[in-house]
């Protein structure tokens, strides 16, 4: 607590390292790229995934789970799937350890060695559609809905807590239909769920769109994606819904017979949200003090901290606040009363602004004779005494207004952070100055893609989605371009 | 649906392997003893995880995530524990494929081998305690109550579906604390928790012990241990909780500094439960019809199937069933109405039976005119003509009782398997002819243990708890006994 955080403007990327290991949220381990998720950081990972898992259900979804190994051959199967993976992956290659011969430990058995190579899952498509071959036959076996909380493991070069590391938790979807209506029908709900949970929960606005052939999933027809605006001006890829086509069935060999008796290919889609989220949840919304969560997904919503001389003024506080904890729980508000005899008030105040509780009341002895408590708002710190008596319906109604106001805050942000340009020029001031998301025209081609990238480090984000067509000329070729797409530096 | 199942009496074995697959609880994959969790079985395994958890938290436990990867010097730094899992471990050596030179395909990059290789996690008190010691300095921080819910891996050379499978899923609890007292108080909660769960939730009657030293947990000083008893006779051990004392303080050097600052090491324990008790379950309870799930457990409690001849049947069948199966969810009871057109009422009985729903009504156009509707109870496949008045009522009841039932059905079989006997001829007597539980009198070592194994299959499942002492002579040797011990053969 002692040591204050480093400030965003002095080094943003330092300040987000700083936070999310001293707010407990994860830390690097002992093996290369591999974080450890700590207990308060995965509770928040529980509520989105219960929030997500909820929103799944309710669309017909069921979970299942697939083996984590995948046989090097299966990988194998999809020309462009294989390409897109094959440099980033954990390889198995052996069964057994044993006892080195000159007693220095254990060492790999050499006589255990595999006949056939086992990748560590880095997406389950493959293995997914290997069993889904046994499972279709019929069209009645149509749509199949499937999703898997699973751990999977990309090996990449550079790591950063959460937002990319070699192993991450995840969920894939995986789905399974009749006709290519259904699927892109199915890709696009997902997107919308993605976007709901985005906007209701995380309060981060998002930008629906969908990819450049460049940028799509290896083995995907089109790739829907959701981007976000973290507080540095970059964008930040929070998830995405893959439209498939029939390449994995043709790989695979899944075909279904079809009402009207005919063989056909299956439609498939595949989408995911990891724990990247949680960097975007931290980077949208905190502060130099440490991180702001949304009610809708903090772990504590209320903490309460009594201020006390002696045993009887602790006592006559905590009389008043049990009373306030189970009122509160009533309406299934998570609250924690924090009577701990081990730390000051002023330690644990600044300890709940760093973890981002958003709300702290605090109950001394003059609150009991006023009947009042003091009520702070992590997101405007703002500071109130409100009647015991009012205690329980003002809360409830400040956790709403706390989870409008980060959205709000976040969505204006973002609004004076689109930038729409006409010529290369501009388009670099505006990276170089502001950052953020530009809109802007492009010729359509890998080509101007990659020159632009070259040239500025910005990416195109996405082609938005559900915006006016308006035709104009490519930023740096000066080609025509039928719509603007979304460009920024991006995590 | 058409193929009848494999009788119990005919083959055991072959009957839990097909119930398995055609209750859609799991199925064999193409990778090598791993297998896929179906939907349904996955289902049941959330209603498992969310009980457990729910009790984990309700006694202070958090959940928290470690890597998948486990360094093998890490893995060294225990004596007992490397030696116990050494043998049956996915060693990951690269980190990259390539395209073959010979265009035949991608192959393990040669360049991209890693410079110790990595372990994937068997279990995870290694990296675990390794994280431990940066999370522990004083008496302040413990004790430590941490979760995981997790994939891991053991290299099994015969695997079956469940009961012992390459790949399982389990959750692991790694606590620290400053006494041994308070660590031993530890791994008994858990073991009563584990105990507790079995009988409530399961259905499954568990007798508690603890384990001889050389069927201990590699690294452990105890382990405690649940068996359940199946039906043909053979024990199976459903969840074990270790105290591993200072062993892995010792290995991972973590001290804390006492109240009275002296630096003091960690007193441990760890414990688990995992996707074999699926296994367990289906072994308790089912029957030749197939599945029989206890309904605190059961994904689908009651399913509701129409029978008509007709759209306008149909639709005054659904009309009654809509307010029927309203009134179920709002008190909780999850429900199914199978209107499939697809599919006949009698496949439907079939289907429902193989799936153990635990109660199945039928409404046909004569229950309309007579008010009534057809409930048949799974587990003694009853059936009555219920008022649909009483039907909501009658429903509440008769899943408790069926829960009921099952326990006590479960137990009356345990109990009349379990067999006291005082000679090696009887002994093998009754496992020849029964099976069951034997108690009988053991000298007290490792040597005896061993004989007995090798000469009847049979081992010592635990050391009972909560039994009287009672002085003996050993089945083998004639040696003095302080105690009965439980021996069976198991799973």
């Amino acid at each position: 607590m002692s040591k204050k955080l480093t400030k965003r403007e002095t080094d943003y990327s330092k300040w987000y390292n700083e936070l999310v290991v001293r707010a407990d949220l994860a830390e690097n381990s002992g093996v290369r790229g591999c974080m450890v998720i700590k207990p308060y950081g995965y509770a928040i990972w529980e509520k989105m995934q219960a929030q997500l898992d909820k929103m799944f259900k309710e669309t017909g979804h069921e979970n299942a789970y697939f083996p984590l190994f995948i046989p090097k051959s299966y990988f194998s199967r999809e020309a462009a799937h294989v390409d897109g993976f094959a440099k980033e992956c954990a390889v198995v290659t052996h069964y057994r350890l044993k006892n080195a011969e000159d007693g220095s430990g254990v060492v790999v058995d050499p006589e255990a060695k595999l006949e056939e190579e086992l990748i560590v899952r880095p997406t389950s498509e493959t293995i997914i559609w290997d069993t889904y071959r046994r499972w279709i036959q019929s069209y009645r076996d149509l749509p199949l809905l499937i999703n898997q909380w699973a751990n999977v493991v990309r090996w990449e070069m550079r790591t950063r807590l959460f937002l990319r590391t070699t192993e991450f938790l995840w969920q894939e979807g995986h789905t399974a239909h009749a006709t290519e209506k259904e699927a892109i029908q199915e890709a696009e709900l997902i997107l919308d769920i993605y976007a709901e949970f985005a906007e209701k929960y995380m309060a981060m606005p998002v930008i629906k769109g969908v990819k450049t052939e460049s940028e799509r999933f290896a083995g995907a027809l089109e790739t829907y994606c959701i981007e976000g605006l973290m507080q540095d001006g970059k964008a930040l890829q929070a998830g995405t819904s893959h439209f498939l086509g029939q390449n994995f069935a043709k790989a695979f060999d899944v075909k279904f017979t079809s009402k009207e008796g005919k063989q056909e290919l299956v439609w498939a889609t595949s989408w995911g949200v990891s724990t990247r989220l949680m960097g975007a949840l931290v980077m949208t919304h905190s502060d130099d003090l440490g991180l702001v969560l949304p009610p809708n997904l903090a772990p504590i919503q209320v903490v309460i901290v009594p201020i006390y001389k002696n045993n009887e003024q602790l006592d006559a506080i905590s009389t008043k606040v049990d009373v306030i904890v189970k009122d509160l729980r009533k309406i299934g508000i998570s609250v924690k009363f924090d009577s701990r005899t081990t730390y000051k008030p002023g330690w644990k105040f600044a300890e709940y602004e760093l973890k981002g509780v958003p709300l702290r009341i605090s109950i001394g002895p003059r609150d009991l004779e006023n009947g009042t408590v003091e009520i702070v708002r992590r997101d405007t710190l703002e500071k109130q005494f409100i009647s015991q008596d009012d205690v329980v319906d003002f809360i409830e109604k400040t956790l709403n207004d706390i989870q409008e106001n980060l959205f709000n805050k976040a969505y204006g942000y973002r609004e004076s952070h689109i930038a729409k340009v006409n010529t290369f020029e501009e388009f670099k001031e505006v990276l170089n100055t502001e950052g953020g998301f530009v809109l802007a025209h492009w010729d359509g081609t890998s080509e101007t893609e990659n020159k632009i990238k070259d040239l500025t480090k910005a990416t195109i984000r996405c082609i938005p989605l559900n915006t006016e067509k308006e035709e104009g000329k490519c930023i740096l070729t000066g080609d025509k371009s039928k719509q603007r797409v979304l460009f920024a530096k991006a995590y």
